[in-house]
């Protein structure tokens, strides 16, 4: 006879095996599949999602989470770690009524198509009512989860667990002035460089070769991963050596894929230092979206757009690129970090990109607190807009309608980006102090002691702890605005 | 409430729900999947395939099956089609007693392991000792499915439903001697054109460039399938609009891609050819690998290695590999038709192909049916094989180890290759029967009535007859060798 503990972690590894196996067939939606195998695809992948639901929600897996906190594991062991997961995603797995669970999935597959010819067309109107219905069903499923001080609690917790919107809040309150603080130096720099200063030919084969010799340079392990081609990039797990990035090429320009892949090589990271031995249960899985979030922007901004880091690689670069030879190592730094107010979230600079995500914070926890109506987002979003960024938006597909998430009815996701910046800053403060010698090393592109403080401090970790527990144990504080503001403050306007 | 038809038809459709996502894994597995993957794949396929056959094996299954047996289906209808094979595939899946399929897989594991090591160091004696086992696992099998004259007849059945040894050795006692008598001129032909005659450099862009030319060009849809690249070619179908092919390329030699793609393509038509809303169900599926293959040798050799097909699709390759210029159609037609005999089976020319066949199903039945002991198989493999090809086996890698197929414990597969071959050869002598015009519409580059033709006898019918059935009422006549020795003769002595 199994202990309920060993069930739970059968049960677990099971619905990893069918998970892994929805993961590759998302992966390949994405990368290779026919466009008239679509259809086909979407019922496999609700298929095996309804299965894998099945067999986590059943009852005995409820009783055998029931047994297992009472039979006394230490609270710092990998055991007790995995029961309180387990009983959290449980929870929020169970306590959904099966009507809401299907309205909502019905309503999002509305929402998605009329927000894609709102966007197309910058017309708010036709989202609009589909917005309204999913702020109200994710208000009514904050209800069923649970909260104790804001809705917008309980819809966080599912991106990133034990967050609140009041420390949320707390956080960009500090932020927003010191942003606005660095911008005027900011700018004023970044007029020196021109904007279209590394355009140039950039064959894709050539980006290909310098974005995997970087990958490697970092760590990342094309053994147990590779690099495939997608419109819009992501970084895919689908076992536990088995960790897929994607990106998207423009010859014009070799930093959007460079970047990309930079990006997604830190995520990557995160996912091969998680200990397989522990792979589908919660020690084995990464701790939240702040948290991996802060990986990718610590290996794409605090490494890859680091003076030291072009003074580096500027040689290897230019054998890919020959025409990169034109420009110093200082002047490639200076190109990629110019800052310059924009629309559109996914193209800002790393002063502005917190504004934006601001924005969408404080428009969410509106929405979702009743204190804003669905109708008056664009007017309040242009309004904002303007007062942070100084841009007047003209038009809604620059504005409220430019990001998918709304659409998918996910709300409580936009501040992870932000935390994940915070949470980079604060967790490379504190590699500095551990490793007096981590400067000079990453400027002699050595990244082995970087990435070994990372494996032991973040990825080994999994869930064992809540994200702010885990940031504690690794910087001894919680989450705080102070390091990522005074990285910027050094670069941008020091 | 559904019948139990319905609840079949249900059953069915979700079993390839999740049997094609298996197909996804096994194709990744063979394409894309990163190398330290392997071992949590083989986990992943492991599970989907228990879960699979529990689906199916389920009592309440057979008691579905035996309520419709008595629904009174019309017997030409698509539902008495579907019941009749659901209850020979139930039979064959639930009378093998767990502990023997056990068994089974277990010394199919160290089999190929040790069969590879076995080839690679060209030493039989490392393989017997497995090779015996399944052999008597193979008996074993065949008497728990039951057989009425030969117990290989069971094991044929798994591939060629309906298919007897004591027919298979009638088509190949009429094929061995005429095959003999086509040799001796063939090879005086062959003589006249040099063996690297073609041999150049051909980029493999151009050669991916071509194939997927030809393929489009012969009704291959690319909307609903693609072309990979591994070790060992393969047609695979993950979806009723997902098929796909691989090759392997070769720079000195483009024909090995060329033929390749053409011959999985003839795969692909077949598949893409099923009735998409019959996709999971008998009717919805191929009726056996000697009429799959019959389809992929069509395409191959009967169009694609004819004089017409080169006098037509010359400009074209010469235009992506220009050095074929200095060839005429006639001497490129004649060098990918060079007969010369050879040791291994997948590299022989079309005239001794099946002698290589035929050589290997004689050992198969005599083992089966006891007469040939596995310690004596490269005896008699050496002695048959001088005999027929007039070469001498000098290692047994060259001879009985070559292929993969016994190491699987696969009994009863080797003769759909040929039967592949003799079906095609009447198929294309029916088709030339119903359409007249066809030879010269060939002779232009159109194939889309040839491909009707296949689509309206063969494709289109999926399992709804048995493939002996099949081959009468698209041709009139059961399988015969006659028409493949008369292409042959033709082609090769004429």
């Amino acid at each position: 006879m199994l202990t309920p503990y060993r069930k739970l972690t059968k049960r677990a590894k099971e619905i990893a095996l069918v998970a892994s196996a929805s993961e590759l067939l998302s992966w390949d939606l994405e990368t290779y599949l026919p466009p008239k195998g679509v259809a086909f695809r979407a019922d496999q992948l609700a298929h095996l999602s309804g299965h894998t639901h099945r067999l986590f929600t059943a009852k005995n897996v409820g009783d055998w989470i029931s047994a297992c906190e009472q039979s006394g594991f230490p609270a710092d062991s990998d055991e007790a770690a995995n029961v309180r997961q387990w009983r959290r995603i449980y929870d929020r797995a169970t306590k959904l009524p099966t009507s809401l669970v299907e309205k909502f999935q019905r309503v999002q597959t509305h929402a998605r198509e009329a927000w894609r010819q709102a966007r197309q067309l910058s017309d708010f109107s036709r989202f609009k009512p589909h917005l309204a219905k999913l702020i109200d069903l994710n208000r009514r499923m904050a209800d069923c989860w649970g909260f104790q001080e804001s809705p917008y609690d309980a819809l966080m917790d599912g991106h990133e667990p034990g967050a609140r919107a009041s420390q949320v809040r707390a956080l960009f309150v500090e932020l927003r002035p010191a942003i606005a603080s660095i911008l005027g130096p900011a700018l004023e720099r970044s007029a020196r460089i021109p904007r279209d200063f590394l355009l140039g030919n950039y064959p894709i084969p050539a980006q290909q070769a310098l974005n995997r010799e970087v990958a490697t340079a970092i760590g990342f392990d094309f053994d147990a991963g590779r690099i495939d081609t997608t419109t819009h990039p992501f970084c895919s797990t689908m076992g536990p050596a088995d960790c897929r990035l994607t990106t998207r090429y423009n010859e014009r320009d070799f930093t959007q894929s460079f970047f990309g892949i930079l990006h997604e090589a830190g995520h990557g990271l995160y996912e091969q230092g998680l200990r397989a031995e522990h792979y589908g249960t919660p020690v084995g899985s990464a701790a939240s979206l702040g948290i991996h979030e802060s990986q990718s922007r610590l290996w794409e901004n605090h490494v890859g757009r680091s003076p030291a880091f072009w003074a580096h690689w500027h040689p290897a670069v230019s054998r890919h690129f020959p025409e990169l030879k034109r420009c110093s190592p200082e002047q490639v730094a200076a190109a990629v970090n110019r800052v310059a107010p924009s629309f559109i979230r996914v193209e800002a600079d790393q002063v502005t990109y917190d504004l934006h995500i601001i924005l969408r914070f404080e428009i969410e926890l509106k929405l979702i607190e009743g204190q804003l109506a669905v109708a008056d987002i664009p007017a309040c979003w242009n309004e904002e807009f303007e007062k942070m960024a100084g841009l007047k938006v003209t038009k809604d597909s620059d504005g409220c309608l430019q990001d998918i998430h709304w659409s998918s009815g996910t709300l409580g996701y936009f501040p992870t980006y932000t935390l994940g910046n915070l949470n980079a800053a604060q967790l490379m403060h504190r590699a500095a102090l551990d490793q007096p010698a981590l400067e000079s090393e990453l400027a002699r592109g050595q990244y082995g002691n970087l990435l070994s403080w990372l494996r032991e401090k973040v990825h080994s970790r999994g869930q064992k702890w809540l994200p702010q527990e885990l940031m504690q144990s690794a910087t001894g504080e919680p989450t705080r605005s102070h390091y990522h503001v005074e990285y910027l403050r050094r670069k941008f306007a020091g």
